[in-house]
């Protein structure tokens, strides 16, 4: 190339990038193909620590460009003779300083990917020539940017024998740690470090001290498993969460490095892994989390929020019915930010993976609309794998499949490439062989000083990250008043005062609804007052009524929109909602379905649960009262289900008041799912109910006893609760003093006083009547051993819904005969 | 081609044949190109009413005998002079008799389909010669043949015109039927009436008068809200269970016509359908069965086993996991007989698929091992879709999907195409006009005349062929007595007399073990003794312990082997089951996972108990027992929710006899799915326990008090009543009354007599104590007011079992010290 023929043009908007010019992160060149002369627009990203250029097609398939380098096209002169040197200059001063080659990514023509030229160490040296100082960094200040961290390990054979020698500390850290637990899965680990290692120390952007820092990328070892990986690499890159103690309590009580890896006890986990497929459905609401933030904040000249989404998956993941869904999802919405290492070692508990999965996952994710890239050697090609990661930054608009080939239990010379090291300590003789064999001296949990040495920039590097990024929010907070109040509701969570004045009120005049069309009133009030309010159903949106009708669909090319559409995918729905809640405080994702297909989704409810994840699950259709749909459809047990399950709260509204009261305590709850069973047939609002008493959990509506001793109390939730009125009306035409008392959530009642509780439900009325279109398991406890409860203990039928009731003997009359049975 | 060049080898066995001839269905024939007259030995099947060729891919490729027919291969002068007429030449008189001519399939060169030659109109009508009739049927036998049920609709205008009609008569009685009930679905009917026609009339063999005849070809509608198409077709093809009264009755209560095809409540429907993708998973299900019973019983000269599944799978179904689970495993295994239609009408209840459902479904499908054939005109294209499924048929190493692109609502001006005619009547107004459009000028639920009659034949025609089938068993019985007695009892379900002696017991000196491992003592106990007895687990079968040591593994090569490998796919392992479970009374699948896994497969096990599949759920790792691994997989609350699912057997032994115990009242509950609840951990044989006691599921196993009135009762389950025991033991030492109650079943205790209940737990004895390792929530009914319920209320944690029992308070001490407050 002749010097002196590049043109650059910054196309990027620099007006207040000043000392952070490194955020500086695309620009577009002229330049001439090294062959032939060919004069091309090129678009150079420097994102994430490389140098990628976009090339059309065309000219890459005539052979145009291929070779190029950012050496080769910029040279010291060029920078030299230019009289007014730019940001971008600046920029490409790094380009200029050593002599990277071409790598063109798996012969693919679309897009090259080329490697940023490397430095002569492992750590951070300085450039060889700086002959502008006017806006570059000072040499101490260059080896503290972060960008330059990818550019570090590519190079001369030293190098790559200090990288190995991070990824078999990884490897041990792992089998050490399993070995002292006798208890725990080394197999993942010691295939996975070589990946594990690049991303942590050379590719993510992280703060170690603040593993909560909001633009940080994320990952996700969704063969959680094996979190021996990730415990090893937040203790080498210097999380305070795993010390080398925590190493050694591995699987031990209180400990905070668990058998599986747990958003709430570890900081620095992002989600809780371990049920196989969770963790890249997780992912995919990571992603869609960023992505739809980015379009809502991201200004021209400040992109705010940009950050990676990293997975690692197994075959275990791969065969489960949610990884599908939700990568199906993650297809269609083009989550290009989306990047997920499948972990190929053809090895599952049950042996070899032949004997069940021999289907191909390249195809099967090509057809779901990603981009697949295949790692042959994932045990030392270093290079195939930070190539890939490449390649799979250069595609925007599809999520990128790797799947990285690897041996499980790499390194163990006996138990290598066998299920037998999946999922059980080594032992001590074949954790001796794997020391000799991988040439490991050292004693068990120990970090070599130079290991430790090279990851210890991650802690300065990653508090200059967040500086800078809180310097670049500061400046936006500046222009984009509004934007930035809104965004930090969303990053720190806190609600903006007074949103719960948004929540609609009713009188008993107000006219009978369904709780469901009264739950989407809720909705779309308070998306005006909750900046991280968004959702949808799984394909029964107009059922559900779950659309905000101030918003559009979140598709591909509308991500600022708030109206997920799930398509019939339940499980990943309820997935990809704990990654969104769990993606931001302030996030706040609602998904629906009919109540009785909950059972589709319980793994991920169960999760939200676990990780303290605020899902509210709005789950229409929530009994018999759904009709002729029939048994398929007709929830029984579901509400005692959720019921026994630890840390959800079950809501069960019987009307408008009760409704927003729902909501209200589902948005307060911070560290806890919510459901809210609600009834496809319209109710009437009833007198006495309020949002207060839902938050009490149970209250009474009414009662025309005095001294807290009714001779009858009679308890509904949600729909049932007008037949407990109309019942206790006609017992009072009798001279019956009778007191009603919905029952909303069993949770939050069982969290109020006793005394409290025993206002309620004194312990001197035995006479108590309950009323739910649900199975009567549990209600033994309300009701006391006199009391009785009146429920559904069968599968419910095809009919109208009136029909069904009369049937099953859900009616007034019932409810009159019971009652007058015990009072 | 040149008369008298071509040579028939029989190579079938034909030995027992004689008047079922027309079962004889494939013979290898030396004929020649009529092109160029090149010679090949050509294998033709005759199986399932059409002549299907294999032809070498190179021959194909080259051209040669692509335009072949079965017509052209004989003519009547080579019949007629031939000295020795045989079975086949029987059989190829069939081919003779008019001029079908010849349709390659969909431009595949490695296998081409030949229609067979039609006859002159619908009706079947006599062969135009028949040159011998030494062992031809007469003419009324003909007219009965089963196997010319194909040829019939193939042909003059006339006929596709009759064909419509009945394709009309199916929309109308869907949209009928649906318009009275003011609810339903009439969409999918309209839109897959033409394959629903053709499968039904043409290519499915069934008996109409006995819907369980066992070599039925079985059919699935996954997309169950589709049924009316369903029971349209099995109100024409003269099933009892849906008359003209019934589709009246449409959805409501007590009808056999409810909202969803329910197996339990219409006979012909063979499985329960509605929640979306459990009927593929189930179809994948009744082809496993078929193939491992046709490997397994079938003979060289009696393949008594030979079926094919149909399933019709909507958009819906496509997005749910448990579909791509399953069907990735009927990939792996090549089900070849299974053959499924996705009705690809781009709708579904949110609106156009491409709203949330982009990904490629044919490159997946692809990718999951199956051929995929699409049929572009679903609509009016009763070719294509014939031609599609005798390609299918002729692949028989995969599984197929036949893409049928059709538009729902098909025939509706005003909502064809759009999700308003999806799931709510048509309307009176759009009704009218439809019929308009159509030409449909009947009353509603009116069948025409020559519609009716032409569907009259399948009556005799069924129960011909399953008198044929009869024949054809009678004969296996006398040639293979052992293998008969054992089909026999798969398919009448009754069990081998004295099975139950095979069930292992134990005695207090019997070496402590794992519940796991008891279980897996049974299983391999039982397998000796149950011919219907298979299964496996979800990629943990040596966590599980569920491996039959006497048998290999059923894979695609060797299906007659009775380990299934479900891989990690939980939720299609359940749906699988409970299609094995309801393809024969008498198989018996088990299926396996970590206990608190079910929450991925709960919507199937949900299936299992409303459609009555006797499905044995050995679910393992049943409590914080297991340790290490943590909340993530620890079971809390899963007790609890399946004791309030109805039909559900919720069992936890406790030792070795309850296990035995457990076992037997699984395999004895003929229409009730069983879940066993297994430690990992080792347990001691309990003295006291017995199979008898868990036949009542929950009996005293000590007291050492007197006239039923113990001071205190403790009551335990699986591996808390050792805890349980342990603390008697020291009440008892301190002069106490104790009785120990083992509580392995809520539902069998709930089923006996209240004087057994009283013998058990006298209303008098207020002083109760339960311990559980799982959520309290439904124990206040057992233990009372009074009484104490000792369990786990929170989620786990991860550390060794001992520590976490000791944590949380499962120890005999916390039972002493609540069984001292109480008495």
């Amino acid at each position: 190339m002749k010097g002196g023929e590049s043109k650059y043009d910054i196309a990027t908007h620099n007006e207040k990038i000043n000392e952070s010019w490194w955020l500086l992160d695309w620009l577009r060149v002229t330049t001439t193909c090294p062959h032939c002369l060919l004069h091309l627009n090129i678009y150079y990203e420097l994102k994430s620590l490389s140098f990628l250029f976009t090339l059309p097609i065309n000219k890459a398939a005539e052979g145009h460009f291929l070779s190029l380098s950012p050496a080769s096209l910029f040279d010291r002169k060029t920078m030299a003779s230019s009289s007014s040197l730019t940001l971008s200059q600046a920029l490409l001063a790094r380009a200029i300083s050593s002599h990277g080659s071409a790598q063109p990514s798996d012969h693919r023509v679309s897009l090259s990917a080329l490697s940023i030229p490397t430095f002569s160490g492992l750590k951070s040296a300085a450039p060889r020539s700086s002959t502008s100082r006017r806006r570059l960094p000072t040499r101490s200040t260059w080896n503290h940017q972060v960008r330059s961290a990818a550019v570090e390990t590519i190079g001369t054979a030293a190098e790559t024998s200090l990288v190995e020698k991070s990824v078999n500390t990884i490897r041990f850290l792992a089998i050490d740690a399993v070995e002292k637990a006798n208890s725990g899965h080394p197999g993942l680990p010691m295939g996975c470090a070589p990946m594990g290692h690049i991303l942590y120390d050379e590719v993510m952007r992280y703060n170690p001290k603040n593993p909560y820092w909001f633009n940080r990328d994320r990952f996700v070892l969704s063969a959680g498993h094996g979190c021996m990986l990730q415990y090893a690499l937040l203790h080498l890159a210097g999380y305070d969460s795993v010390r080398e103690d925590d190493l050694k309590n591995f699987r031990q009580w209180e400990s905070r490095t668990p058998g599986h890896p747990e958003n709430f006890e570890t900081p620095g986990v992002e989600v809780t892994t371990g049920p196989l497929g969770q963790g890249i459905a997780n992912a995919v609401g990571l992603a869609l989390a960023e992505k739809h933030l980015a379009a809502r904040f991201n200004k021209p000249d400040n992109e705010i929020i940009d950050h990676y989404t990293y997975v690692i998956l197994g075959d275990g993941c791969q065969m489960e019915g949610i990884a599908n869904e939700a990568c199906s999802l993650a297809g269609h919405w083009g989550l290009g930010k989306l990047i997920a290492f499948y972990d190929d070692n053809h090895i599952s508990i049950d042996g070899d993976t032949e004997i069940a999965f021999t289907e191909s996952v390249d195809k099967r994710f090509e057809g779901l609309g990603w981009h697949v890239i295949w790692v042959k050697n994932g045990n030392t090609g270093y290079d195939e794998i930070r190539a890939a990661i490449k390649e799979a930054k250069a595609v925007k608009d599809k999520p990128t499949l790797i799947k990285v080939t690897t041996t499980i239990g790499y390194g163990s010379p006996n138990k290598a490439n066998s299920y037998s090291v999946h999922g059980s300590a080594l032992g001590a003789k074949e954790v001796d062989a794997t020391r000799k064999n991988l040439g490991w001296p050292y004693e068990p949990f120990h970090v070599p000083e130079d290991v430790k040495g090279h990851w210890s920039r991650h802690v300065p590097q990653g508090a200059a990250l967040e500086a800078e990024w809180n310097a670049k929010f500061s400046a936006y907070e500046k222009k984009y008043k509004e934007e930035a109040a809104e965004l930090k509701s969303i990053i720190t969570g806190e609600l903006p005062a007074g949103w719960e004045k948004a929540l609609p009120t009713y009188t008993p005049e107000s006219p009978a609804d369904a709780t469901r069309n009264l739950s989407q009133q809720n909705l779309n009030a308070l998306v005006k007052v909750l900046p991280g309010l968004l959702g949808g159903s799984a394909d029964l949106a107009s059922s559900n009524m779950t659309l905000l009708k101030m918003f559009g669909d979140f598709q591909k090319d509308t991500p600022e929109e708030r109206n997920v559409r799930f398509g019939v995918r339940e499980h990943g729905m309820g997935a990809i909602c704990n990654g969104i809640a769990l993606h931001s405080p302030g996030l706040i994702p609602y998904c629906a379905t009919f109540f009785v297909f909950t059972d589709y989704m319980r793994a991920a409810i169960r999760i939200s649960a676990l990780s303290q994840a605020r899902v509210i699950y709005v789950m229409t259709h929530d009994s018999i009262g759904l009709g002729e749909d029939g048994p398929t459809h007709q929830p029984i047990e579901h509400l005692a289900s959720f019921r026994a399950m630890p840390n959800v709260l079950m809501l069960r509204p019987a009307d408008g008041n009760e409704t927003a009261g729902a909501y209200k305590v589902a948005v307060l709850k911070r560290k806890t799912p919510s459901i809210l069973a609600l009834s496809r047939q319209k109710l009437p609002q009833l007198a006495g109910t309020s949002i207060e008493g839902v938050e009490k959990g149970g209250y009474i509506i009414s009662d025309n006893s005095s001294g807290n001793n009714p001779d009858v109390i009679l308890i509904g939730t949600g729909s049932e609760l007008e037949i407990a009125v109309k019942a206790a009306d006609e017992l009072r035409k009798e001279g019956k003093a009778v007191r009603v008392v919905s029952l909303v959530s069993w949770e939050l009642f069982d969290e109020q006083s006793d005394a409290y509780k025993e206002s309620v439900f004194p312990s001197a009325v035995t006479a108590r009547v309950s009323i739910e279109a649900g199975s009567t398991f549990g209600w033994g406890k309300i009701v006391g051993s006199k009391g009785k409860a009146i429920g559904i203990d069968r599968f419910g039928a095809s009919a109208p819904a009136g029909r069904i009731y009369k049937e099953f003997g859900l009616t007034p009359e019932a409810v009159i005969a019971a009652a007058k049975e015990l009072c």
